[in-house]
């Protein structure tokens, strides 16, 4: 293909001042079919991102705008780096004017209206739009996200948590699917850019805790869409908690083989299953993946282990929890809603040490 | 009780290297009934303690001897911060010279031989020793304890799992002991002071991983003793992770409460059997405790958590891993094998940040 | 000494919930002649202490008041942990009172005003009372600690650099005083507990910069000090720098050594100067002293180097900026305002690693 | 250019098990012009690179081979990422063959084989090749470079030290070159992969240090091009510091501007030098650069600094130093050897957070 004849894509991004707005920024930057179109904040107006994130300098000259100013619906796709909420308010609007528009927030995750406005706190502006909009996780739902103008980008812990099930839902039964449990663990920058205390060095360095354990927002989406796999009912016990690193994410997920299935290669299931997908990285029977092999990648990496053979099976996933857990995602999203091949502007190896 | 009547205890300390050796001297320069007496190392014969661990200047003047050199055997007690298999070599000596023996090693922790010389891979030099040594988590062998000539302190993990799981064991049955999880999480001390890539700044910095997972060393030892608390036969499924920091254990463990003792108080069972732990703290239900909480003391942490106050009940231990985890523990069996106060030379608060 | 007969001072802290804080609650929890009679906080009224620092479970009962219910008219001592400017509003009627105040804020520390509102920003309410004030380097200005009234306990860069150069200083000329440079290195918790991006685990882990270097509040003190040391002008050149660890602070200063002192056996110089002081270690001639060697503790540490023989000596000065640097410092104000041994429940050995 | 055109270059590379090496492999895979031909390691022979590094899984598919059947003389290019000593012992073999060597270790980085043979304590086996070899920073020896048969890749604090430097230096006299001093701060990385107890973890997080005071192997490096670049003797006084942190290189240099250069204009001077330049980012004046702006990325960044408007100039570097400070600056220099735009293969933008 030569540059001329290159497919451009107009991109704007709602809210870049986080870290799933830098991140956007650091790909999309180097996206041979994107075009930076626009980026939107309120505060900071006028501000050339490379001054907030000096890693962009020489890389994107873009500043913000505040939102009145930004040519959002001159553009094809737009991103959603904001809190919950903001992508409803604005997705009539850009829909009508024929904008994609891709929401890293939870406006568009969960079917469940009741669920969205129990965990989230605020009504839905727009449930109509909820109906038509996809679930983006590209290797579960590929033919939806290639025709949806609406994309739900998932949340970190949903996306380890169910690309580490799939394989084991929605077939003939191989666990017990009323007792699982996911024991998640997540970088610090999982938290945001908001400044709280908890999140200071000085309180999350040299230290380890859970957090949520009553009950974690992710929790509702996690359950919506096992039940969809599973294609019935699952109980799961989701407990998060903090690791002293920036980036990455690891789930120790526990599920019961059921007595009929434990002669099943469970090995052989997962390889097959992600044969074809750029992005899940099925590692050797009893490897032991870390965070760090994925460091600033979209490869999310799977490794199997069953101790003694017994009936336990242990599933450890391993993501950059900005990446394919939210950034990279998205734009694998936006790749497959514009016919681009998935993996374009997203092959970066993972950064080690 | 004045100074000059108070009990001196001579203290001899085999292999004061590593991460556990400089923990037993900050504790014990500050006992105020311990004389070190002797610590040995074959390498550093003649080096002051203080130039391998400078926060020891103006603290300790002992300095390393050779082991053919040190007096151990006019010591009132010797601790072996050792590799396994040293203090088991050095026993019979010592006892005969009326010297008590507290090994931080394993070799006086199982009394199944089998088990342990398949997962240590050395044969077992002394059985009858063996027999008389005593499991030193004296929360749960006091009267053990105090009467002992030979105690094997446990290791990390196993305390924090048994103190964890205790208060639910032994009585009328109230979760299913053929399931539990324990899910755990250490800082990087507790891999020792050796020169080993994985253990590298470079490597373990920014990074998670599970170890281990197809079988810890920890594991027999946890069997045994839960088996012991239960009066029979336990399957637990137990996998430890690496996390960035020096210190701190975090277990996660998930029980499955039987049906009929979906109406028990779990929270007033463990106060009640904690009550007067002086280094076992009972958090109030639902806390969620952090690993920085007991930094440097010799205090362990408990919490309980019940999601959706169903089935599962999740209890939450943290403890300093070289401190309860094993130097402090140590001191604190010293104490009750000498009558003193278990808690002497051990109240320091933890360091926070 | 008896217990019955042991002096008892009544200890009230203005402002407990920052870094500092916590540090005075831990070492004034475990000094056996400190009664810890009230700390203020105006939001956290009623709120156990222990709730907000868990570490502090077990040691410490008392809770925070609203200041205007706390009895501090009513202590023997009252620290103020707070922002600068609150200590001097509430000095004089505490004076009055016939209590004896330890600023850990700047308000006591410049004797300077217009240097003092010139970096506050604020005007300075009680001149009186600053000239009376006693700047709290005990190593240096000992025999006025003693009788203070009021003490201004110095920031954490100025306690290594006065330290650190105060050897060099007032006598017969050594080093070029007209041309020194500190190049500074600290902890994140010198940035406090405050909530700020900058301050973020995401934002401080993995990384280094310096801050400050146009100008920086401690540059006034410091400068003011120094030419009381010398006894005339001095030109420091200061820039701090910020190091992703929790405490510890590191100053790496240079002197140029005047052609008539290339003599001077600078080693014995420091080693007399400082022979009779409890918290300060000047070690060999050579070292390359670390953080690690002081955390948690209230001892500095010093080494001097003198590359190739030359004419440039470099001292290096270590500490726990939240130690030594700051609340450790202020207790061991208190013990000699109080006619106590210098190190009293100041003898905690650090934590390594 | 059409990817049939491409220039492809047949790379080798010797001693790829260290952190230079798999950033030369993380880098090569994703250069558009280069073939992975054969990786060396006398103890992996046979091991796929990916097993050792997981992050190269999917990306890599070379496997380590014995050197001596390694097709190393069939390459365009080696790069040696070898201990000193290994280039200088192939070298003549290679070029021989008409292979081109970048060595990233010491051999031909010092003209003076004295001050090599003190520092390395080893002969230097092929001066007449030394002779010809050029000192690969790109900046400043551009012409030599793109002639160049063997390149010596500089070192990291090297490389700060003299792209900060350099525009001060060679022209009218504008500083005290007598009288430099480089406070220099450096990610553990550095110190490589060797399995060493002073670069464990638990040894080196949450610590600082200074290391290398009495002297450091780089000061040969930096004091001989220094002077080529000043045309005489330059004193410069280097202190090397450890930073908790995997990647990234900070110096601190301080100049003393001269009487009759007060009134220049160094923004300008630094900006113009480097206006044309891919990888020096002259920032803003003032500008307080942070070594994660670089990180994973060929980019080093200036800022001045002149507190007061003085005589004190302060010149900020950061770099990270796997990258521009070792492998990135290699391949820089490979492009410039084959005639490829120089940053080709090296665009990435730096991680953060």
């Amino acid at each position: 293909m030569t540059q001329a004849s290159a497919k451009r894509i107009k991109v704007g991004i709602v809210g870049g001042t986080g870290y799933t707005g830098v991140e956007l920024l650091r790909m999309l930057s180097q996206h041979p079919n994107v075009e930076l179109t626009a980026i939107t904040s309120r505060q900071e107006d006028g501000m050339p991102v490379a001054n907030m994130f000096p890693n962009l300098r020489g890389h994107v000259k873009l500043a913000f705008s505040a939102p009145d100013k930004a040519p959002l619906t001159g553009c094809d796709v737009v991103f959603f780096a904001t809190p919950h909420g903001v992508a409803m308010a604005q997705a009539p609007e850009l829909l009508a004017a024929g904008v994609k528009l891709i929401d890293l927030a939870a406006d568009f995750r969960l079917q469940d209206i009741k669920a969205f406005e129990k965990w989230y706190k605020i009504p839905h502006s727009c449930p109509e739009i909820l109906k038509e909009s996809v679930y983006g996780v590209v290797e579960l739902n590929r033919a939806s996200v290639a025709k949806a103008r609406v994309v739900g980008n998932p949340g970190c812990y949903p996306t380890t948590i169910l690309l580490g099930l799939a394989p084991l839902l929605g077939g003939k039964p191989l666990i017990d699917t009323s007792d699982l449990i996911a024991d998640c663990k997540s970088g610090v920058s999982g938290a945001g850019r908001k400044a709280e205390v908890g999140s200071l060095f000085s309180e999350a360095s040299d230290n380890f805790k859970a957090y949520g354990v009553a009950g974690h927002r992710h929790q509702a989406e996690i359950d919506e869409q096992l039940q969809r796999l599973a294609g019935g009912p699952v109980g799961l016990t989701f407990v998060p908690h903090l690791v002293p690193m920036i980036r990455g994410m690891f789930s120790t997920i526990y599920a019961r083989i059921l007595p009929e299935a434990r002669g099943v290669d469970f090995q052989a299931l997962f390889e097959a299953r992600y044969a074809n997908e750029s992005f899940v990285d099925v590692m050797p029977f009893g490897s032991q993946p870390d965070t760090r092999s994925v460091r600033a990648s979209n490869t999310l990496r799977i490794a199997l282990q069953r101790p003694g053979n017994g009936d336990r099976l242990i599933i450890l996933v391993v993501q950059d929890n900005l990446v394919k857990g939210a950034s990279g995602q998205a734009i694998q999203n936006m790749n497959l809603m514009f016919g681009l091949p998935e993996n374009t502007g997203l092959n970066q190896v993972a950064i080690l040490p």
